[in-house]
């Protein structure tokens, strides 16, 4: 697709370092932290419900994730998240685990339905937890291939009014209307705790300099899927693969990114 | 060790990718759960009281691990504990730090008391901290060789009903009545932050595909400490160790592993 | 600079491995707890308000830091830090994102004003945030150069009678009237999530072996600095680099400590 400037808002990304504001999960707060920081953004986590409004409000981008919840973490991530909607700041969700305990589906309905989200990245099963319960009772068997999953996010995208990125073999992104589909990535990415956490970071880093949500999803997703290939290319076991990962998040150039990105319409 | 088949159970986990829930320690979550999903299960991590009793139900093993305790979650260990033993799921206990605070050994005592456990590993001096005063009082001073150590397991397995595991030079798993001894591992294995956590939970993981928990434990510190044994081949310092060491737990074949685990009975 | 130690300081953790309770955030204890082990010291995390103190109370040396802060934490921060005071033990605090929100900045201040601290090492905007209202109204703007650096460091640890390291380029330390420059160090650290944590708890672990703060901070700053360098030779991206700084951690030997180290007084 040659209509994203993917060398353009890289570039940004490397030279304005957005800071990047994440309440996510324990497990994966290094490494975020660590991926933000290697393709060039500034990340900062707080969670703390008396700090999140100031720290958002500095911020250029918020990260939700729900992969560790717990009731003071829900506070904050609605404080967090209104004072980000109130300041125009994009906000990217991450529903980890939703559709597992009532905890998380029921958090994740409350978020989508009170706050302005810009995107909301997860895989099939997490994505299909989000909608309205006629269609959660089918169930993420009713999902027999790809076509099925970009009903389910086309319609989801639209119910709750915002950019729906599926993560799976091949990536879908959608505002209810538009697809746009990623095939990068690499198998070995399944293998590494916090992958999907780390990708959900990156389409907010993007969003930072962006203001087309398919775009900063699209290229968040591409950026991160491109690293895990350049990875599977220097090590074969998931241990040195997570740290290849990071070094080509930071040594992958522009111009290699706007060439190797496989996003296409439809 | 000719009778356990190692090799079928390795094979097990990596076929059915047994999901182990954990509450553990913030310091070790993600090389816990990088080490799971390496060896092939599919780990995850919830704590709140008003989550656990419903993620343990999806659950194969639960580990609870005292790492990092506070209040809060010493209310969802007990939550978490009794849902799966009223559901039969194991659950492998890791007392860090049983002995040193008065908030760790009165928890450890406890969880031996009020919840059935499947295994329980530590160290000398956490595994003496568990049992009735009157052992308590001797001290780590008193174990002067492994027959102390192993007398004083045997006598803690049978009090509490569990099969302990107590790791060391060597390592010595007991229900109080047999004794099977584990020689694999390597001392780079100090050197790195969550290896004796990171062992726990690779017992649950066994323990996820057989009911015996001898067994379960046995082929846990094997395989984890042969990962040691295969990462100290290619590393010489921690930093690259413990890479190689998750490396060497996606790595390893069944067959390999049943042919060098260490085992001995008595 | 001849008259420190260095090669006895390292030694003497290496022989000792001094326990170092660290009160940190959650995205760096990972990365703390295996950058303490690596050197030689012991560390151990802990946060319960009804833990803290026991817990200081077995340590050498106690590590404050505010990344992740919330009320809970507050609270164990203080009890830790006055028990640690009574004990003699030395307190190294890390204010980090003091001068961003209130709730840093608020607590970096009631924690330098309530506690007796050792060291205090920070970025130089944390640093100039502590100081009284006068100060902090210019903003770190008026920092135009290393010598108005160095007076903000000087009049701010005489006013909260601390020795304080400021790092950067150059690192200064000063406990008012003296003060030393340590050039080690190396660009790819500030692309790793907790260097600046991890370098407060190598300070802290110089401290449970030296009763000269100056001393202790001047130490790990070199140390952890040149570990930096000799990664730096190593790796070209910041994954493997953060894996070999581990590795360099532990095969640095005493005597090249000792030899490369840059220090100078003034």
């Amino acid at each position: 697709m040659r209509n994203i400037d993917l060398k353009g808002l890289l570039t940004k990304i490397r030279e304005e370092g957005p800071l990047v504001h994440n309440i996510t999960n324990y497990v994966v707060m290094n490494f975020t932290a660590n991926t933000l920081l290697a393709m060039g953004a500034s990340p900062v986590m707080a969670h703390a419900p008396n700090e999140v409004e100031e720290m958002v409000s500095l911020a250029r981008a918020l990260v939700i994730n729900i992969g560790t919840l717990s009731d003071p973490w829900i506070d904050a991530m609605f404080l967090a998240g209104k004072k980000a909607n109130s300041n125009g700041v994009p906000v990217v969700f991450d529903p980890v685990g939703s559709g597992a305990t009532s905890l998380r589906t029921d958090t994740t309905r409350r978020i989508v339905r009170d706050l302005k989200l810009t995107v909301v990245r997860g895989n099939a099963s997490e994505i299909l937890s989000i909608a309205s319960s006629g269609t959660v009772t089918k169930g993420v068997d009713s999902l027999h291939d790809v076509e099925q999953v970009a009903e389910m996010a086309k319609s989801t995208a639209k119910e709750i009014n915002s950019v729906v990125a599926v993560t799976g073999k091949v990536d879908l992104i959608t505002d209810g209307t538009r697809v746009i589909r990623c095939s990068n990535g690499h198998p070995m990415m399944g293998k590494v705790t916090g992958t999907g956490c780390a990708a959900t970071a990156t389409i907010a880093a993007f969003a930072a300099v962006t203001p087309d949500a398919m775009e900063a999803a699209a290229a968040g997703l591409a950026f991160f899927g491109l690293a895990g290939e350049m990875a599977a290319a220097r090590a074969q076991a998931p241990g040195s693969f997570m740290i290849a990962m990071i070094d080509a998040l930071y040594a992958m150039s522009p111009g290699d990114f706007q060439k190797r990105a496989l996003l296409e319409k439809g």
